[in-house]
């Protein structure tokens, strides 16, 4: 999988793909992810990229000519099968359109900033929009990073251990367990006695139990 | 405002809190972010800070000793109003919540990593626990970027417009009408007529219009 994304201020996004799971992810191949500036694409000498909206109001739009020249010359190159905008108003990223998103090839993320992009950028180029929550960030940039860790993740072989991800919360639409680690007793709080058992049935069902009544009491919605 | 952010990994949100709004609005001196490593509080000297879940299963999970430290150091400091937990079971991030956060003082965030910390941290330390959606990532030091953004971009003084924030999604329970910037004609594709008109009072009903139907086409929910 390749994924690239445009942003007019990608350094922002460095430091996210140096680090951790995503930096091995693109070591061992299985993924490459590309910043692009849109700036790169201004269409004059300033290199300026946003404009006022037209009929007025605060608040400074991303114009079209340089983010059409970005994409063109993206798929120019390659085939890409989703065309990404981030905004607050896209459908509502949930699990399973994550675990959608992980089966395809190549995909471009473009992030907004001040207030969005030309509404032309949206009818002529984007294929999907997607809201990672109902609030408002200063940017896409950490949506298209949140979107990209949780696919990312899920490509095979680049979590440690295949089965971790399936035991994460929302796979089964049950929150996870309470999971507890050494020391047993910390300032005489101690764990669960059944988790010290070595009952491996009993412990199997015990966390399934508790997963489910937390979801009860926390996510009703999720067991409908 | 202080947040200050206790990770395992805090050298994947450098980048982000150095650019751009997050990094005019510490320099104004509207907000100071602290990153915490967790390591820096491990209690041995491999500096460790995860073990295997009693019980069994795959995942590491972070230990209570070494944050118990970090949150006590700081707690001795200075008051917070909230010890937040960013994880996929905690209450649901929205923008009424990121309003309500921004009238706060001072706010400690802590990213779970791998299977999550021990529930004993959750018990003992944590007076929220939020979710920004129903997804899992690979940590929550993308949530804690999130919730930053979203609480500092509110803060008074932070953007440069002040009338700006009030017109995003959300806060009117509204998503936002399209904006368009020059130029007027792209290959063919025009701008709106009455954005051109310089009627000031049909253009606000036109966005107000434009408003509701996309709220009411993408995000029917919004208007119960």
């Amino acid at each position: 999988m390749r994924i690239d994304i445009i942003s007019c201020v990608p350094g922002l996004l460095e430091s996210f793909f140096a680090h951790s799971i995503l930096k091995r992810a693109q070591q061992g191949g299985y993924v490459e992810v590309v910043l692009h500036d849109i700036r790169d694409y201004s269409v004059n000498k300033h290199r300026t990229i946003d404009d006022y909206a037209f009929g007025g109001g605060a608040g400074m739009v991303l114009q079209i000519e340089p983010i059409a020249r970005c994409i063109r010359a993206l798929q120019a190159e390659r085939t890409y099968d989703e065309v990404i905008y981030l905004t607050p108003d896209g459908e509502q990223m949930q699990q399973k359109m994550v675990n959608s998103l992980s089966l395809k090839g190549n995909l471009i993320m473009l992030c907004g900033h001040y207030k969005g992009v030309d509404q032309r950028v949206r009818d002529l180029f984007i294929t999907k929009e997607i809201s990672i929550g109902d609030y408002v960030l200063s940017g896409g940039e950490l949506a298209a990073a949140v979107l990209s860790d949780a696919i990312i993740r899920l490509l095979p072989g680049v979590l440690n251990d295949e089965t971790s991800a399936l035991t994460d919360s929302f796979q089964d639409n049950l929150l996870a367990p309470p999971v507890y680690s050494r020391p047993a007793d910390f300032e005489g709080h101690t764990v669960p006695d059944i988790l010290m058992s070595g009952h491996e049935a009993k412990i199997e069902e015990w966390r399934y139990r508790q997963a489910v009544q937390r979801t009860r009491e926390r996510r009703p919605d999720l067991l409908d």
